[in-house]
């Protein structure tokens, strides 16, 4: 199932994508959940409920789909997660998993405008596979990690590159406002299996630049859940970024970042494709 | 004012702190806001109603204070932000603001236990003024700063070094559930004004291990919000830990960490305590 939050108007709706359209749960159903952070929450009681819900029906072509969580209690990214974009960033293969995030102010939906800040100068994308955390927990070890996730996106780990580098810490360049792109909309985890077989791609202005796999993945899905729920508790519409290939802008020669009117597309097999322009901050 | 949420029983309710006790705004004006971040949102359609609540009364001593919000949007905070806690770690005067976050998982009350993880053997304390953040907003000059925030509270951005150390990303050893505990409430800007004049402490077992002034800042309050809102909006609710004078355990010769039932006790003038327990992970 393909579940998404969008408006048609002023109001943020949660509904089910069928081909070209989407049916709205939240006017089929309004006391069902008041958003996708609490559908996730209580899937278990609302499935079978969410399942046979069959209209109001919209053409997708209609609405606005926003960030399918449009605030998620937490951004959390694997860096350095590709054995090609290690090479590329010259740093050294890492033995450890090497955890930043993105604050949750920096999620944007699927097509909205990515905003070059008047700060920066290095903009860069950054394709990805975004986990959806559904039960979570703490302690989840790897051989149960895949029963704390919901569904997974598409995702742009859009960077800042002179903010990331300015201090040994990276939250600030990953965290300007829209640069946490993801969706189209939420595939849930049953339709996906296996999240370890997906291929990847970025273009820019129809220009591909990154071409890979989640197989290729350093720490796969199931390691990176088992490792940062030694620390915290995943909850329902947490996210994880889970790293990209090689091929960003930054390892260009010369590196090449986002200009306003570049239009950025990443696509994921089976999860759909962000297509965004960049614009600058007025 | 001193506003805080808190428990008599099993919901969460907010109210004010007079003294001993505690009037229930909850109870009194239960359509007034669901929670301290949408009390902080409308306050100022909320104020006078607030300020003329007068019933019922709780004592502070039948009461669990909780987190007085429970789950902030964001928790920010910065690094080496007093030159003597700079020189205890042997680090360089930073020339740029570095900035790193707990997740919000990590909230805590006031006097709640500190869980020590069972995969960490260095946990720390660090005593810092917090910032709540009212209006909040992006691109605020030092100069309005002040009117971006709501209050302040005492807080302890508890760190477990060898997991902040791992990696050269801090944000996994600041992130464990449990620490970031702040409170005892929060005390409005109103009540404060100038916020750099404040002596902060720390104790462990009734052992003076800190002992500074917020107008040792390095970069003061108006500085870190200037620059953190050029990258992300902020907004009500969201939180700045300001940084940690010297005196913390890891710079102890032989460093000394917390142990199980270590009492450690986190002073601000003005802003009341923290009085925490640290017990052993089950």
């Amino acid at each position: 199932m393909k579940l998404a939050t969008f408006t048609a108007g002023q109001t943020p709706e949660i509904g089910i994508v069928e081909g070209d359209s989407i049916v709205s749960l939240s006017r089929a159903a309004p006391r069902l959940a008041a958003s996708m952070i609490e559908l996730i929450a209580r899937w278990d009681a609302l499935e079978s409920e969410v399942r046979k819900t069959s209209g109001p029906r919209l053409a997708l072509k209609d609405v606005r789909l926003l960030p399918p969580i449009l605030r998620p209690g937490k951004i959390l990214a694997i860096g350095l997660n590709y054995a090609d974009h290690i090479r590329e960033t010259g740093r050294e293969m890492p033995t450890k998993q090497v955890w930043f995030c993105k604050q949750p102010t920096a999620a944007n939906g699927p097509y909205d405008p990515i905003v070059l800040p008047k700060v920066s100068a290095e903009v860069d994308y950054e394709a990805e596979l975004v986990v959806v955390i559904g039960k979570g927990g703490r302690h989840i070890a790897k051989d149960s990690a895949a029963k704390a996730v919901f569904g997974y996106c598409a995702g742009n780990d859009v960077s800042a590159r002179d903010w990331q580098s300015a201090t040994p810490q990276w939250m600030l360049g990953k965290s300007f406002d829209t640069h946490a792109p993801f969706g189209p909309w939420i595939v849930t985890a049953d339709e996906i299996g296996d999240p370890h077989t997906l291929g990847l791609r970025s273009f820019v202005n129809g220009e591909k630049r990154q071409d890979s796999n989640t197989k290729h993945l350093v720490f796969n899905v199931w390691d990176q859940i088992e490792h940062v729920s030694k620390v915290m508790t995943l909850e329902p519409g947490d996210l994880i970024f889970t790293g990209t290939p090689g091929g960003v802008g930054m390892a260009m020669t010369p590196p090449c970042f986002l200009k306003p009117g570049d239009r950025v597309r990443i696509e994921v097999d089976r999860l759909g494709a962000l297509d965004a322009v960049c614009r600058a901050e007025e």
